[in-house]
């Protein structure tokens, strides 16, 4: 197939083919061929695409079907902000370029942070719970202003983040991989959430990253300290957030994020005290689709154009590098 | 028992005798005799007391007991933004000073509205009733930056909901009893609620505002609207909203105030669908009642001094006018 395609005209490969062609991309019409795969059919896809679009962040398959036989797409783009559930070791030693949907998850997820620090402070699905008993307990808050936040991961969702606790009054410390101007380096992570009223882990997943959350962590924290996890599951130690949580180590938590996605209807964590549980939704406002889908757009044509990408992501690191 | 009492040592009755002593009184030890009254004992102890300090700001005492036989205390400070629990046409009438809590609920009230609004945009209440049912239903929520509200009065309570809405990227327009600078007048409500996400009510009850929210105006707003309600509960005409709610002609509301409260277990709207209901608690941060006491003793010290009263309410309209 790939030979039989004028050299003029690329195959786009969308991986997530129930979840509707992408929209915007009618302004490529003519200019590119679109062929779409589920997981399954990704392997036997994969060789005859020039451009890969991830458009399924769910799925797990280019991991899957990368390393196999064949021709691979010289640039992959994936409309999540994280990267972690398509790369492996053949994609990071390939020349494939891989991009991501960087900026465009940065404002939601920050407001999403916002809400469940003032839903905390204001005990908000405890008064929840008490309508629902039509119990009137009227009960002390805490202001968020003053209080002081520690977030964990300096790209741009991190530091929306830190922004926009900022406007709400609160101290806010932005923790990265290295030191930087209005940056912390990992060496001051354990000083800075021990003062912490909120940990807020929005890292990518790298190595680095995996598991930094674990019992001697929360062991640091305050007893009134708070943990959102909006990054990825594997940030944490799901044995030490629930020891934390038992023995009142911290006041409380918020995932959004887990390991395995859906979190199985079995899992401890629906019902363990003190935590909230999210799927997976803090990015995800109506109108993203769109915007994802004009963010690939322009990519494309910088593309189609030879013009240098951006959003590209550094494969060793795990994440766009850089401000 | 008021001839006894030296002319130099003013008695100070504080309604409240339940909560405990207020805080930070014992710095006027020596300079003042402080006694306690319940409702009960109120009428029996006014004719004794120079100052009233209404601690209890749930009770409707002083509006019962003050239009009753001899002297009356000539100043009245409640620790409440609120004077409509404690206004009667004799005290209105009378040369009795009245001061407020002006200042100490603006913030938390302001976030306590925050909270709500992100709660309401990102779907939270939703997202913990499905947690109570292990369940993981995916939703797309809504961004806050880029909406508009509306913020029904412009005193420092309302001022400050606006503030903090805006430095969520909201864009607020504020309506008070007169326009001001920045200020809109009554004439531009229907045309600003008419094309608000977010209607905010913060404030007071007065002759001016008593059921301002009624069928027509609930009418005038978007399907999309929400509707939070920190003011006082009579701005509200009950069945409007219950109308409003139940024919979707807005998205929902929030209220935390109430015409009686505690509000009964077997009122509808417990369970009104879309509805919100808290405790009066918006303005209730941990730490309160010891800035309540240092303001009261702080205007027990002008007083004292012969100075004059700042937070004096204009007893006419109902609150303290001015910015």
């Amino acid at each position: 197939m790939p030979a039989s395609r004028p050299a003029h005209r690329p195959t786009l490969l969308v991986l997530g083919a129930d979840t509707g062609p992408p929209p915007r991309l009618g302004r490529l019409t003519g200019r590119v061929r679109i062929e779409y795969a589920d997981d399954a059919a990704l392997a036997r896809r994969l060789p005859g695409a020039d451009v890969l679009l991830v458009w399924d962040v769910t799925s797990h398959a280019v991991r899957a079907a990368w390393p196999g036989q064949g021709p691979r797409p010289r640039w992959v783009h994936t409309a999540s902000a994280g990267v972690d559930h398509l790369m492996c070791p053949e994609l990071t030693a390939s020349d494939t370029v891989v991009t991501n949907a960087r900026g465009i998850f940065d404002l939601p997820v920050a407001e999403y942070v916002a809400a469940l620090v003032l839903a905390l402070a204001k005990d908000l699905p405890r008064t929840w719970d008490l309508q629902g008993e039509r119990e009137w307990r009227h009960r002390e808050t805490t202001r968020v202003a003053g209080t002081r936040a520690c977030v964990v991961g300096s790209g741009p969702i991190g530091r929306t983040i830190a922004r926009t606790l900022k406007a709400l009054g609160v101290t806010v410390s932005v923790v990265g991989r290295v030191p930087h101007t209005g940056i912390h380096g990992p060496d001051d992570l354990d000083r800075l959430i021990a003062r912490a009223d909120w940990v807020i882990a929005a890292a990518p997943l790298t190595e680095r990253t995996r598991g930094m959350f674990d019992l001697r962590r929360f062991g640091v924290m305050q007893p009134s300290a708070r943990f959102i996890n909006v990054g990825r599951g594997q940030l944490v130690v799901e044995d030490a957030l629930a020891e934390a949580l038992s023995r009142r180590w911290i006041a409380g938590a918020a995932l959004d994020v887990f390991p395995r996605e859906p979190l199985a209807r079995d899992s401890r964590l629906w019902r363990l005290p003190g935590l909230l549980v999210s799927p997976h939704m803090s990015g995800d406002t109506v109108g993203r689709w769109d915007e994802l889908g004009a963010q690939f757009v322009a990519l494309f044509e910088r593309w189609e154009a030879g013009r240098p990408l951006v959003n590209v992501v550094d494969k060793a690191r795990g994440y766009v590098p850089g401000r």
